[in-house]
């Protein structure tokens, strides 16, 4: 189910201007988001985000009733379990190129969707040659500008494995095309900083922190690809997949190739936060 | 006037689907160019570089017929001189993430405008502190993930100056928000090259070859800012501005702060050219 500006909308037909911006210039913010019931998960980390991308691109959201314009959606589509993606972008523009004229009123589109159960099949990932510029702001949000995460998929499409990790312009990893990377390192567990071009994400930021809750030593550490193959573990992490195992790089095997006691033991403990949080909400 | 994948349509309203890739992922590219008549200016270098954005996308855009979706455009928005923006996304996609899925038919744009009159004054610019990632394929096309260009115009628009110019991730300059630079050093007419970042612009072709019918020497060089200090003369290119002095950049002047004499040139080269085209497409 679709919503525009608030109003409800079937997914299908023309809803936006051919001249907004997110659609002439990736110009707009959006998160991906779980909910249940009336609520989205974690909404205030997300909404951190969002701002931060806002504030970064000069979009006018404080004037904007997010939780409005969320709080029924979820519920509307009558899905006990939801993925959400809200798109803000900085609206319809009548002029042409790049300069921000006054007064443009931002779209919001809200998507909801079924949660769909986790892929039953760990990952396997290549590193792309496509980089992420870990030097840019926008490498700290999410933009709609997102062609360098497809350049990188394609590649992985061609390749015919699930995801394609980058690398920032220094050559460690920044995470991979949707969702940030961990690894486990001389028993230790590690994730590229945000300064390498990791985003922020809202799962990394539970993981970090469960993993702290489990005893797990943790650590934001650069990481070259070579590293992920001295690794005993590697997974993914957003916020609609969870956790996600990731058991091979350019075809050679993580570990002993299969998911690894840490990566469970965090899966778990992602799980059964989001069962907590579904039975709350419901 | 708008022709969304060839009919004609009102500017107003909704024309694009919230699903379209272009709006949610900033996933397609795009040309802005001249028209008279029912011709676009220099339409071959366009299309090859659309072409090159659309290879590099995996865009299949070749089953369009472009030039029937673009050659009734001018004249039907009845206009003798137009700016013709042709945006060319991935299409409606009704899954969720970046994996690019079999099957999508791009989605055509193609908006007419009045050719405006060039702006009177010499442009002004900052030194952006965003840099342009020139080691990405995507500097080299015009891809819809334009975020990177909105941020550093918008830094140019509240230090109070027309445009930005972008560094590249080693520091020598790349070009301006949506132009090519170019400078007067030393009696030598010199461009950034486009392993720096420049966008190869059909504008910027067309100045390298008119310097060499007016016997000016030219080159393509690494610039820093400061070399921008030394040049005796300075100007932004793109297709439809054509060539605009560049007077200053973070308030100090370039050369006496005023256009120079190569620059002007130039310029009369691209209006006569652009004249002659006018003539013969009436």
């Amino acid at each position: 189910m679709l919503f525009v500006n608030g109003s409800p909308a079937p997914e299908e037909g023309p809803r936006i201007s051919a001249l907004d911006r997110g659609f002439t210039l990736g110009d707009g913010v959006f998160e991906t988001m779980r909910a249940a019931g009336r609520r989205v998960y974690r909404w205030e980390a997300h909404l951190a985000r969002l701002r931060a991308g806002a504030l970064l691109l000069a979009l006018p959201i404080d004037a904007l009733d997010l939780p409005a314009l969320l709080d029924d959606a979820p519920a509307r589509a009558a899905l006990p379990q939801a993925v959400v993606r809200l798109t803000v972008s900085r609206g319809v523009d009548a002029g042409r190129g790049v300069a921000v004229p006054p007064g443009l009123r931002p779209t919001v589109v809200v998507r909801v969707l079924p949660l769909a159960p986790p892929p039953g099949e760990p990952a396997r990932a290549i590193v792309a040659t496509t980089r992420r510029d870990e030097r840019s702001p926008l490498s700290r949000v999410k933009s709609l500008s997102y062609a360098g995460s497809v350049l990188a998929r394609l590649e992985a499409q061609r390749r015919g494995v699930d995801d394609a990790l980058l690398r920032n312009t220094r050559g460690t990893l920044a995470g991979a095309t949707t969702s940030n990377l961990f690894a486990v390192l001389d028993g230790t567990l590690v994730t590229p900083p945000v300064r390498a071009g990791a985003l922020p994400g809202t799962a990394r930021a539970f993981v970090l922190t469960a993993a702290q809750g489990l005893g797990m030593p943790a650590r934001e550490v650069d990481l070259r690809p070579r590293d992920l193959l001295a690794a005993k573990e590697a997974f993914l992490t957003n916020a609609v997949l969870g956790v996600r195992p990731l058991v091979a790089v350019d075809g050679q095997a993580i570990g002993d190739g299969h998911p690894g006691p840490r990566t469970a033991a965090l899966r778990a403990a992602w799980d059964e936060a989001w069962a907590a949080f579904v039975a709350g909400a419901s």
